[in-house]
């Protein structure tokens, strides 16, 4: 195997590039770097002799097709949902193909034609997913190894912002896609607490939040994901009673989230006919005048959510500029995009910040009579605005993961999330030298 | 033109189908009632000599086509989402076609085709949408053709259960799609107040209620529809200040329902996993264990809803049973399901038992310098269960459209909703004869 394509040179490709590149001076591979932007792919090849970019709109399936055919290891940063098309390339064309996201259900149904064409076809393996994934399993699999019966799992991560570089009342910037941030946990999130399902509606997920101690750096606050359940099985978890996924977020900022959520600038089904016209605070009067009475429109918000003016969340809020008589200036846009558009501006990491995530797993289990609590976790910051602890932490994973696939050194066929020794050992050894480091604490308890 | 086509002789047909063999006897047409059961066709054609049932897959192209060939009007009774396909059918063969359905925006696209063939592709043509809209476009043009200006126009429909009849704390029971009565506010609602766009998201919906007098009837409360704004144009109303529409309950209804939002069971977009072995009980539980401190399921649900176990809420949630240690027996069922089939049952119509269906329409217009309130109002019962206000004022409206379409009296062409005079004068004015007769209260404002 020679040759790998990387599909997609956005913003969060260059640490995984810069990897790829490197290994392949080291093993005379040759790396295919394709965007709809020529001048991105370029860039992001620079100088190297083993790389060249190529323009590709990923939509044209004959352009497409003949790319993959070159390669023997894909990788896709596609959106997801274009995902799927080039698995099915991937397996008529029988070549390798890793992403970052979620495995749907349409690919978890291409399972066995890869299987059949040995094939691998590996999701999930950026950050979260993907490190949240390997850095669990692995204990997990201690755990069990040395006798243990797992009691609980629950598993955070957070894309924040660094202390340093950390200056509005949010105590937030944007490290990944805005989008996500903004339609999170839409749906009704599912967790195993005692041996019980338990469910949370949109409604209550960033009223009801739990709060972690992240040894060094404090107090957090976490809301519960939507599909924790889905990883009973995928981490081979038996009938393990408590089992839950969750996002880290600063103290106060649910709360505050919520209040969009209330208020209603989080829906994306529907546009703001009048939206081009109209102010920020026109917009919060237009959800908000006949929900709670009061004078002003910001007392009539702090009304709606139960605070009073001077709180903390209404000055969230006013920092974002929701009560200012500026106009919105955008044509026909959704609640949720009108929203995106403010914050992209207000939570937007400057060229010399740094951003920071921090994961963290908590497991309980019983050894011997005995009952233990082990936490694991690791915080790593980034550089920059460009070379981010986000961009790295996703980009890393799959790059290592590229490398031992070339090396043939994995024997995991079929569509599959990284939970398998012989990928976790390997990719995690290796995401050391980039500092990425689980430190752990285990204590007796009850 | 000579054959009427009924595509669909479900519950809600009785009426229409009584009316147009009535009238079918008088002007010698001939009538064919096709459904999927074709009992249920036989049974509604009963001995009619200008009637015939027959089998129908509406799903059958080619069947469905054969059918739609030998009419000259064909009424679509199918769930909504088949209606294009009948339509594309009526396109092609050159048809008259008629639902009660809300026009989709890709009905609409169909307009110019109709429109080029002549033909009549009549919409929203039963109750809410339909007799809602004729009756209200109706006294809209009349308040214009004398020069009054239209500064407030809110229309709200309730189908409801007679009070002779209501004997539960919900004073509720179904006369229509209960599915619909479980999803209903999902989304942001839409109004004009003061000349100014108005959201309500589905978090508030219910919440957020408006009470209604209704002369003879009391008061009732009303939630906000979604829609009211796409009838700005469709009803003429240039640039009126305040347009609502809204749906009628019995007062304290919306405030348990708002309940059963909050906690989380109205959504249909995952299944619950243990759903066939649970109780109520444990479902509650599932939702409010960790939502709200209290010792019991009840005292946490009472505690999230922030009011007291001796509530009225409380109430009708304990009536509903979902404080039950019963078993919920339905195998990977969603909430919205789960809820749905529990109401099936608590809020059936017994045989003897009559529904009530309430229409109020509520105007404010100026003229000649005076401001005037004017409401028109129409209240209809039920006979019994099977001959529902409902059944009839969704049927009775299709019945004596399909009439004046077949005696060549209807001129509209296109894909439309019923605002013509040349719709609402003849079908209102034959409605009378029905019972279907609105009362009007005028008072001068301000």
């Amino acid at each position: 195997m020679n040759n790998i394509l990387i599909i997609g040179a956005g913003r969060s490709s260059t640490a995984l590039i810069n990897y790829v590149l490197e290994q392949a001076k080291n093993y005379n591979w040759f790396v295919t770097i394709a965007d709809a932007d020529h001048e991105a792919a370029a860039r992001k090849v620079a100088g190297s002799t083993n790389g060249r970019a190529t323009w590709l709109d990923a939509t044209k399936v004959n352009d497409r097709r003949e790319l993959i055919q070159r390669a023997d290891v894909v990788v896709s940063l596609l959106p997801a949902h274009l995902h799927l098309e080039v698995a099915q390339d991937c397996l008529k064309l029988k070549k390798h193909l890793i992403t970052a996201s979620y495995i749907s259900k349409q690919m978890y149904a291409l399972g066995d034609e890869a299987r059949e064409r040995a094939l691998i076809f590996m999701g999930e393996m950026g950050l979260d997913p993907g490190i949240d994934h390997m850095s669990g399993k692995q204990k997990i699999d201690q755990i069990k190894a040395k006798g243990g019966r797992l009691k609980s799992f629950r598993s955070y991560t957070g894309g924040l912002v660094a202390p340093e570089s950390d200056n509005n009342p949010w105590h937030y910037k944007f490290s990944w896609n805005p989008r996500n941030v903004v339609l999170a946990g839409q749906g009704t999130a599912q967790f195993l607490e005692d041996g019980k399902l338990r469910y949370v509606p949109y409604n209550r997920i960033f009223a009801q939040t739990r709060t972690i101690d992240v040894p060094g750096m404090g107090e957090y606050e976490v809301y519960v994901n939507r599909d924790s359940l889905l990883y009973r099985e995928l981490y081979d978890l038996g009938p393990i009673p408590n089992l839950l996924r969750g996002t880290i977020r600063h103290k106060g900022f649910c709360k505050a989230w919520d209040a969009l959520v209330k208020i209603g600038l989080t829906d994306a089904s529907f546009p703001i006919l009048d939206s081009e016209e109209i102010t920020y605070h026109e917009l919060l009067d237009a959800y908000v005048a006949n929900a709670a009475p009061g004078s002003s429109v910001k007392e009539k918000v702090a009304n709606l959510i139960g605070e009073s003016v001077e709180g903390e969340t209404l000055k969230k809020l006013d920092w974002l500029g929701l009560f200012s008589k500026k106009k919105i200036r955008m044509r026909s846009a959704t609640p949720s995009l009108i929203l995106e558009n403010l914050l992209l501006e207000k939570w937007k990491l400057q060229e010399d910040e740094r951003d920071m995530v921090i994961m963290q797993h908590e497991f309980e289990y019983e050894l011997a009579r005995k009952n233990y609590k082990m936490t694991s976790t690791m915080v790593m910051k980034g550089d920059d605005a460009h070379s981010t602890a986000m961009s790295k932490l996703v980009g890393l994973p799959i790059g290592i993961f590229v490398k031992h696939v070339m090396l043939g050194n994995i024997n995991s066929i079929g569509v599959n999330i990284p939970v398998m020794k012989e990928v976790y050992e390997p990719v995690l050894e290796e995401l050391k030298d980039y500092g990425v480091v689980f430190h752990e604490k285990e204590e007796l308890i009850r």
